[in-house]
C-alpha cells in the first residue's frame, strides 16, 4: 500500500449545509449541531483505524441503577402487544411460540405478540417515505441516524436483556454484541456513509477550450439517489450486531429499511425499529422510512419480501444456503450476504505456553461456540510442540487445554455468565453427540452447569474432541461445521501441513480470520502468506486480552469478501457505495 | 449533497514509497515520476470533476505525418499473423472471416490470423503472473497503466484506422472512441483506482484503554488484495472504449486482465494487448497479466471463460441478454454489465429553433444511431412545440428536421465521416424495412450515400418515422430498440405525457440519459424530478456543440445503475473497489 496522496485532499471543513429543499425541522438542525463532533471523530477514525468509541462498553458506566433499570425496562416489553403504528396491519405475529411468538432459552415464553403487515400496503408507503428523506442532506440523515444510535445507547442495559432473552447471549456478549458494539458497528456504517456522499462536488463547471471559439461550458448538478428499499434479515444469534451495518448504511444513504427479524430474536430488532421511528417522527420525517415485518410461522416471509420489485437492497448474515439463495433470487436488488465460517487456529509453539492455554479456555468457553469468529478447529502437529515449559507433546497440549477449561469453569456462576444462555434441544443433542465418542475420542468432555439466576437452566462447557488430520472421515467432520460449544484438537504432520489444511478449509467453507501461535518467524511468515492467498486476515500472538475472537470496529474489516465466508465487507467504501447512486443534471453554461 | 469535510483530509503529498518486496525496475521507478504528474491531476480532475485531458482529441496534434503514419501502421497489420506471444498456444483463428478472421466494413477482409489458446494453460499463467505485480506497489502499477495508455495515445492514428475497419466508425468517432477517449476512460480508471487504494495507512497501531491495567494493543498491517483474474468481453462497436475502464481499473488494482475481444472487433484490443505487454515486460513484470483470447467461429469461448473458477472479475457492455446471462451464471465473479438502452428525447419548446433543429440533425447522422446514447425516440407533442420561429406543428418539426438532415448530408464526402462505415447487411434491411413504411410513416426516408474513398461501399442517411404514443402497435416500435439510422418522432398528448413516456420507456428499456429542449421551468422541473426518479442523467438544453450524445469523462458519471440500463458505472468507487479487497495481520504491540 501507499502513503495517501495529496491529490485527493479535500477542502477544510466547513458548516453543514441546510437541506437542498428546507426540509429539516428545528429538532434536526438541532441534531446535527448535537452529533457534528461524534461524526467528525468518526469520520477521523475510520482514516486512521485507532481505537475510539463514543459508547462505552463497561456497563457501569450506564449508572449505579442501569442494569436494574434496563431490566425494569425490559419487563415491561413482556406479555403485552408492541405497537409500532406501521400501515398496512393485517394480523398479528405471537405471543405464544405456536403463533410466532419468542421464548426465552431460559425456558419461560416473553409473550409479546407483533403486528403482522400486508407489504403491498407496508412497501408504498416506505417508498413514498423516502422522497422527503432524500431531500435532507447527507449531514442531517447522518445527525438522525447518530440519534438513534445515542438513544439506543442509554437503553443499553435494556437491549442487552433484550439479547439474552432471545438470542441466548452470556452477559458479557449480551451487552457488547446486543447493544454497545452492534451500535459501533452503526455509527461506523454512517460515518462511511457520509464520506462517501460528500466526496465530490454537488456542482461543476466543466470547460472545453475549442479550437478558434469560445470555451463550450456545461453547468452539471449532481444528485444522489438512493436505491429503494432495503431488507434486512435479522439472523438469531447476533440480530443488532449483524443488522445495524446494513441497517445504518442503508438509512444514512437515502434508503428506507425494513427489518424482517429472525422469528426466534424479534425483540431486539424491534426496540431498534421503535427507536428509529420515534426520532424520525421527531425530526419530521416520516417513520415509516424504518418498519418492522415480524413472520407468521412458516410464511417464509424473507423469500417474499427479498425478491419484491420494491426491495433493492437485502442484508443478511446467516446460512451459507440462505445466502446462496438471495444472491441468485433477489436478482432486482444489491445483496450483501454474510455467510457462516469455519475458523482455524494453528497451535505451532509458543513462548507463552500457560497465557495460550488460558486465552485459548476463555476463547472456547465464551459463547458456547455460537460466534463465527470463535476458532472452531485446534491444528496441532502431532509430534508436539516446543514452549517455555519444555516439549508439549499432543495430548499433553490437549490434556492442559482441558485442564485449563475446568479451572475458568470450575464456578457454576462464572461459567454460565461466560457460557451464555442454554442451548436449545437440538443443539444440546449435538453436543451429547459429539460428547458420546461418535466423532472422534471425546478429550475433554461437557460437564453441566446450573445457571443460578435460572435453577431449571442447564448449560453445557466446551467439549474437545480429538481428530487426526490422516484420516479422511475426520477431515469431512471438521470441515462440517458443528453447532455450539463442540471443538476439534486437530493431529496434523507438520506446521506445514497445518498451514494447508487451514487456508484449504478457509477457501472450502469460508473464514474471517485465522488465529496462530508460533515462535517461529518461518512459520509466520509461511502462514502470512498463506492466508493473503486464501483471502483471510489473520491474528498471529495475540494473547493477554483472551479476546481472540474480536475485530475492531473502525480498523479491522470484518471478512474480505474473497473467500466464501462473506461478499459484504464492513469497514469498505462498497458496502456503502453500492447503496446509492449519482445522478447528473447537465446545463448549457456561459462561455467563460 | 454536501461540502467535502475536513474529516476526510488526507495527508500532504509524498513520495510514491518504493514497492513493498523492491520489485520494482529502474525503468518502472522511472516511469513512476514521469507519470506522477499526469496521475496527480488525473486525480485532482476525478475530484473536481472539471474538463481536461492529457490526450489531444485534435488529430492535427499528432504532427503533419500522424494521420498517414497511422494508415501505414495499420497497414502493417494486415495480412500477416499476429503474434502476441502468449502460453498455452494450440491453434489458430483467422484470418479469413469463415476461421474467425475480421472482415472491414468498407469491404476486405484483414487477413489477420491470430493465436488460440488453451484456458487450462493460459489462465494457471495468468494467475502466476499476478503475484509479482501485488508486490508492486500502487503507485508503480499506477504508472505502468498509464504508460500503456500513454504508448496507445502515441499511436492514435493507427487504432483510429483500426476502429474504423472493425467497428466501422466514422472517422470523428474512430479517433476518439476508438483512441484518445478510451484512453481518457481509461486513465480515470487508473485515477480512480490509486484513490482508493491509498485511502487507508497500511499499518496501524491500535490501543484500547483497559480499566486498571495498561492498554491494550494491537499492531496492524492491512494489504491489498486483487480478486484474481478479470475477463473483459469486448464488443464490437466500441471495443476500446467500452472496455478500457474496466482493463485499467482491474490491472491497476492487481488483477491480470483477460481479453476477450468480438470476433468482428479483435484488432483494436489486439494492439491494445500488445502495448501493454510490451511495457509490462520492460518494466519487469510478466507480460502474461495482460492476454487476448480470440475465439474460433461459434465456439462462445465468453461463457466458458466467465464461468471458470479463475475468472474473478468480468467486464461487458452489450446486449441486455448476454448481460443477464453473466450475471445468472458468473456467480464466482464481480459482474460488471452496461447493456443496451434506449434514449428518448423531448422536444417541448425552444428559443433556438435552427441550432436546435441543426444539433439533432448533427445527432442523429452521427455515428448511424450506431451508439447506446444517440436518442432514438424524439417525443413532440401532437398539437406542436412554441419556437422563436413562432407555432411550429408537429409536421412542420419532422419536416424540418428532414431539410436539416438533407443540408448537413448534402456532401457524400462529409455525409461518410459523419454517418461511419457502411452497416452491415442484417442492419442494412432492417433501415429497408423501416423506409418501406412497415413501421410508421417514413417521414424522413434514407438516402444512399457513396463513400468517397471506398466507392463500393454505400451508407444510408438517417430515417426518421412518425408514430403515435396513442397507438400502442406504436409504443411496441418505440420500445424494441431498433438498430441503425432509424428514428422516431412520437406524437405525444402533452409535455406531461412525454415525459411519463420518456421515463416508463428508461425504467423498462433502460436508459443512459435523457436530452430536453424546452424553454417552460415548469417542465424542466418536472422532467427533473420524473428523470431523478427514474434513475437517469438528464441534459436540458444542451446545444451549439452539437454533441447530444456525450458523457465527460473524469466528470459525468456514465450511466447510474439504477435502472436496467447499467449496473457498471464508470466514475463511481464502487467500480473499482469491487475489484480488490483488503486484508489485515494483527499482533500484540507494546503496551504504550
Amino acid at each position: 500500500m501507499n502513503p495517501p496522496t495529496a491529490s485527493v485532499r479535500t477542502t477544510p471543513s466547513a458548516a453543514p449545509t441546510p437541506d437542498r429543499h428546507g426540509t429539516a425541522t428545528g429538532y434536526a438542525r438541532q441534531l446535527v449541531r448535537k452529533h457534528r463532533p461524534t461524526l467528525e471523530r468518526a469520520l477521523e477514525t475510520i482514516r486512521t483505524r485507532a481505537h475510539w468509541t463514543p459508547y462505552p462498553e463497561d456497563p457501569q458506566a450506564y449508572g449505579p441503577d442501569g442494569a436494574e433499570a434496563g431490566e425494569a425496562a425490559f419487563g415491561r416489553s413482556l406479555h403485552r402487544h408492541f405497537a409500532l403504528d406501521q400501515p398496512g396491519r393485517d394480523g398479528v405475529v405471537g405471543p405464544s411460540p405456536a403463533e410466532g411468538g419468542e421464548r426465552s432459552p431460559y425456558g419461560p415464553e416473553l409473550g409479546i405478540s407483533y403486528d403482522h403487515h400486508d407489504p403491498a400496503v407496508l412497501l408504498p408507503a416506505m417508498r413514498a417515505a423516502m422522497r422527503r428523506w432524500n431531500e435532507a442532506a447527507v449531514w442531517t440523515r447522518a445527525a438522525v441516524c447518530a440519534e438513534i444510535l445515542a438513544r439506543a445507547n442509554a437503553r443499553s442495559h435494556e437491549f442487552a436483556q433484550a439479547a439474552a432473552h432471545t438470542s441466548g447471549l452470556g452477559d458479557v456478549l449480551a451487552f457488547r454484541a446486543g447493544a454497545v458494539h452492534a451500535q459501533d458497528r452503526g455509527l461506523e456504517a454512517v460515518a462511511h456513509a457520509v464520506a462517501e456522499q460528500t466526496r465530490l462536488p454537488d456542482t461543476a463547471a466543466w470547460r472545453k477550450p475549442q479550437a478558434g471559439a469560445r470555451p463550450f461550458v456545461v453547468d452539471k448538478g449532481f444528485t444522489l439517489r438512493p436505491r429503494g428499499v432495503s431488507l434486512l434479515i435479522g439472523d438469531g444469534v447476533l440480530p443488532a450486531w449483524h443488522g445495524y451495518p446494513g441497517l445504518f448504511a442503508s438509512l444514512a444513504t437515502g434508503n428506507a429499511v425494513l427489518v424482517k427479524p429472525h422469528p426466534r430474536a424479534v425483540l431486539p430488532l424491534a426496540l431498534t425499529v421503535g427507536v428509529a421511528r420515534d426520532v424520525l417522527r421527531e425530526t419530521g420525517f416520516d417513520p415509516d422510512l424504518v418498519c418492522l415485518a415480524p413472520e407468521r410461522p412458516g410464511e417464509e416471509l424473507a423469500r417474499t419480501l427479498a425478491t419484491h420489485p420494491d426491495v433493492r437492497i437485502v442484508d443478511y448474515a446467516g446460512s451459507a444456503a440462505f445466502g446462496s439463495w438471495l444472491t441468485a433470487h433477489a436478482r432486482q436488488a444489491q445483496v450483501f450476504t454474510g455467510p457462516s465460517a469455519v475458523r482455524g487456529l494453528l497451535i505451532e509453539s509458543t513462548a507463552h505456553y500457560r497465557d495460550m492455554l488460558a486465552d485459548l479456555a476463555f476463547g472456547l468457553a465464551l459463547h458456547s461456540g455460537r460466534l463465527r469468529t470463535t476458532p472452531r478447529n485446534l491444528l496441532i502437529p502431532r509430534s508436539g510442540i516446543p514452549t517455555d515449559e519444555g516439549h508439549k507433546t499432543y495430548p499433553e497440549v490437549v490434556a492442559d487445554l482441558g485442564a485449563a477449561l475446568g479451572t475458568l469453569l470450575a464456578d457454576d456462576g462464572e461459567a454460565s455468565a461466560l457460557l451464555g444462555a442454554p442451548l436449545g434441544p437440538e443443539v444440546l443433542a449435538r453436543v451429547d453427540e459429539a460428547a458420546s465418542g461418535v466423532l472422534g475420542e471425546p478429550a475433554v468432555r461437557p460437564r453441566a452447569v446450573r445457571h443460578p439466576r435460572h435453577p431449571d437452566a442447564v448449560l453445557r462447557t466446551p467439549a474437545v474432541v480429538t481428530l487426526d488430520a490422516g484420516r479422511a472421515e475426520d477431515l469431512a467432520t471438521l470441515s462440517a461445521g458443528w453447532p455450539g460449544p463442540v471443538f476439534f484438537a486437530v493431529a496434523v504432520d507438520s506446521a506445514a501441513a497445518g498451514i494447508e489444511l487451514l487456508t484449504r478449509t478457509a477457501r472450502e467453507q469460508g473464514a474471517l480470520s485465522a488465529v496462530a501461535c508460533t515462535t517461529s518467524p518461518d512459520v509466520e511468515a509461511a502462514l502470512t502468506d498463506a492466508c493473503a492467498d486464501a483471502g483471510i486476515t489473520l491474528s498471529p500472538n495475540l494473547r493477554g486480552n483472551r479476546y481472540l475472537t474480536r475485530s475492531a470496529v473502525h480498523s479491522d474489516p470484518h471478512g474480505t469478501g474473497l473467500g466464501p465466508a462473506a461478499d459484504a465487507v464492513h469497514r469498505d467504501a462498497s458496502f456503502v457505495t453500492r447503496r446509492f447512486r449519482t445522478l447528473g443534471v447537465r446545463r448549457l453554461g456561459a462561455p467563460g
